[in-house]
């Protein structure tokens, strides 16, 4: 059966891994142990392997897993990237994914992860540049309705620290009585009886974590008219 | 170099045409000429062509041209749908995209264009339900806050009938004041001067157009915190 040109279309995953470092959105780079552009700093990345990953989210998992140790409770789909010129070897497709994760978990950046603020991005190989920006835009976006930026705290956190989570992101302040409103229309939180974090000038705040259910899919705002039209 | 399984990965490209008929979302669908699925209605699709194609955006333009003659002025890629069972020949790969046109730039029925209503989808191959209802899910989100559902019209029309369209692809009524607000905040139209509806009962309405450089591109609401979270 006619398969024209199939067979010399590259097929990869990158994988835009966000974090928080000082209040400031970092990504995750590798330097590159192989041609093209070896000893490059850019995003973790690999070929889909056809024996084993059931899609390209398991590719990207995997690749993750493999280049960083990293298990993301969220990684999620941004959108392919093609063409003839972005990759040295050909025509190739980068199916992009985004995960966000607590600095935390990252591992030591002298086993060889890079930890960069995504405003001082270095020049980075492919279309990696291009390909942060996407994320990043996706990441500001969504965030303005859902619960993703809760994947960059720890297990548990103050209503106050989550909003300068969600400040830190979205790169401006964030009006706290709305702020609470949106949180309780979330219905992502629960409170961690009996924890409270002290040891402050001011009295303890209350400890949440996220609910069982929205640790690995979103809560998402009612986008509804009632919402956006009227 | 190292290119595993890269030979073996099957990349398509697939296009959800969304028009309204009678007031409905209709996704246009095709008798597929050739096995898999010889005779199944399905997505126009088809493989990226490394010599000519520039992008999969491009393959889906070209994609979408040679099947139906029709050129969208807005295609966008809505996800890529990949693994090893949705195609029988292979692991494969399909990029896809959304594009929505007005009812009267399509061909006639009977040049093998088959246009049907979303809620009453017949069975389909591959995957293809599930990227039609992708489809749907994201051009109902984003008409919430975009010029979106005007690349449904033809080239003028009236507030009231905009309005209307507006409804039919969120499947729900809207209050008027409110809709004629968001219009203005999102500035995409111009009166077209001295062009009236008439031949009502009701008074001549104004027509409008799509400002030229809204034509390829969307015009969104703003979605900074003052709409959102304050």
């Amino acid at each position: 059966m006619p398969r024209p040109d199939a067979e010399t279309i590259i097929c990869t995953v990158d994988v835009v891994l966000l974090t928080l470092r000082q209040d400031q959105l970092h990504v995750v780079l590798l330097k590159r142990d192989r041609e093209p552009f070896r000893n490059a700093l850019a995003l973790p990345g690999g070929y889909v392997h056809i024996d084993t990953d059931q899609s390209a989210s398991d590719a990207a998992a995997r690749v993750l897993l493999e280049k960083t140790g990293i298990v993301s409770p969220y990684l999620e789909q941004l959108a392919s990237f093609t063409g003839p010129g972005r990759d040295p070897r050909g025509w190739s497709v980068s199916i992009a994914y985004y995960a966000l994760v607590p600095e935390s978990i990252l591992p030591a950046q002298d086993e060889g992860i890079h930890v960069v603020p995504v405003n001082r991005l270095p020049s980075l190989p492919f279309d990696h540049k291009s390909i942060v920006e996407h994320a990043l835009d996706r990441v500001r976006s969504k965030s303005l309705y859902s619960s993703l930026p809760v994947y960059l705290c720890g297990e548990s956190f103050t209503l106050p620290q989550l909003q300068a989570v969600y400040e830190s992101v979205l790169g401006e302040p964030i009006n706290k009585v709305s702020f609470r409103r949106k949180v309780d229309e979330l219905g992502m939180l629960e409170a961690i009886e009996g924890e409270m974090q002290s040891g402050r000038a001011n009295r303890p705040a209350q400890l949440y974590r996220l609910r069982r259910e929205f640790r690995h899919s979103l809560s998402m705002l009612d986008r509804g008219l009632n919402s956006r039209m009227s």
